[in-house]
């Protein structure tokens, strides 16, 4: 198999950490998004989405989206389990992944997207009040993330999970973005930290 | 455990389809959205993100997203299937769920958000150029999905997923977003019928 991604592509680096955090490694092609690698007629025809990254197979099937992606390696690898074990823990991993696509990357990747002059050759129409209407979004969802993370270590309980990779992800691509995590948020820095500290982040 | 859910909103219809598809019922308790239930001090305990639909379970414990609450409940019903069987059938459900969750519906529901006098509720501050392009790509994502339906039933293969029940979803959701499905598109026709025509529709 390979993995077509990127290394400045928050997506594709979701992949990687999970990666990372399973001790697995893939063949890899790097694309430039600057360049609009994924645009291209060839790429195109792998994933009409044009989006990174994308994971071929040995017999020519493509994976695309991160969390598919992700979801295929805990198959085939499920330990550490990165998904949770059980109904109810597989729920708080699915809930918090999902929270934190949602209300905290999401609106982070929007602002990034809609104002920095790099972003322009993904976003070609800027809109600069959508971006505004995401930073209030996302330094809300840092308020509620904040406040979960009081009573536990990790986003959806004891045990690290997805939804904490995406979180790393997620706080690691603020700054293009232009938004900063306020002093009080304890909580949330704590958990950026450790999270920071893992050699899976390096990926 | 109970189900707070909406008969209006289009996230908590994917768990009534779900259920529907299974064969199970919950006590449920209708929200009235626009009326702004979600924002109450009292649901935003259960709920900081002030979402729906939520599932509380019978210990007090809360499962907000949809996907969340749906993959608890296959867990506990796992028949009839809607996530896939085997590694390679749930990464192609998960795939399919997403890229439709977040090139189709998204922006439809955004073209909505944005636009209609009676989502300015849901939305103050609405941004009509940011609308607009997601009508655009939204009708981009149906042409890359009819293509994708040419040669098969459902959105994932062969069978019914929770792909499928989020497609019906998201095209049942058109016209309050101004949308219409282009007439040459008559795969995507085709799957639309095929799906309103389950008795799980009605859910």
């Amino acid at each position: 198999m390979k993995l077509y991604e990127s290394k400045l592509a928050p997506n594709a680096r979701r992949v990687r950490i999970f990666l990372a955090e399973k001790g697995m490694s893939v063949p890899m092609v790097d694309m430039d998004l600057a360049r609009l690698d994924q645009k291209t007629a060839a790429f195109s025809v792998l994933n009409p989405f044009q989006t990174v990254p994308v994971l071929e197979l040995d017999d020519g099937e493509i994976i695309s989206e991160s969390a598919a992606i992700c979801r295929y390696f805990e198959e085939l690898r499920p330990e550490p389990p990165l998904f949770g074990i059980g109904a109810l823990e597989r729920a708080r991993v699915e809930m918090w992944h999902r929270r934190l696509e949602l209300q905290l990357f999401f609106p982070i990747t929007q602002a990034y997207r809609h104002t920095h002059p790099a972003a322009k050759v993904l976003e070609p129409q800027q809109i600069p009040d959508w971006a505004e209407l995401n930073r209030g979004r996302a330094l809300r969802a840092m308020t509620h993330v904040d406040e979960a993370l009081r009573e536990r270590p990790f986003i959806a309980g004891d045990g690290f999970s997805i939804a904490d990779i995406l979180g790393l992800v997620a706080l690691d691509f603020i700054r293009p973005a232009r938004i900063t995590i306020p002093e009080n948020l304890v909580n949330l820095r704590r958990w950026r930290e450790t999270l920071a500290a893992r050699p899976s982040a390096l990926a």
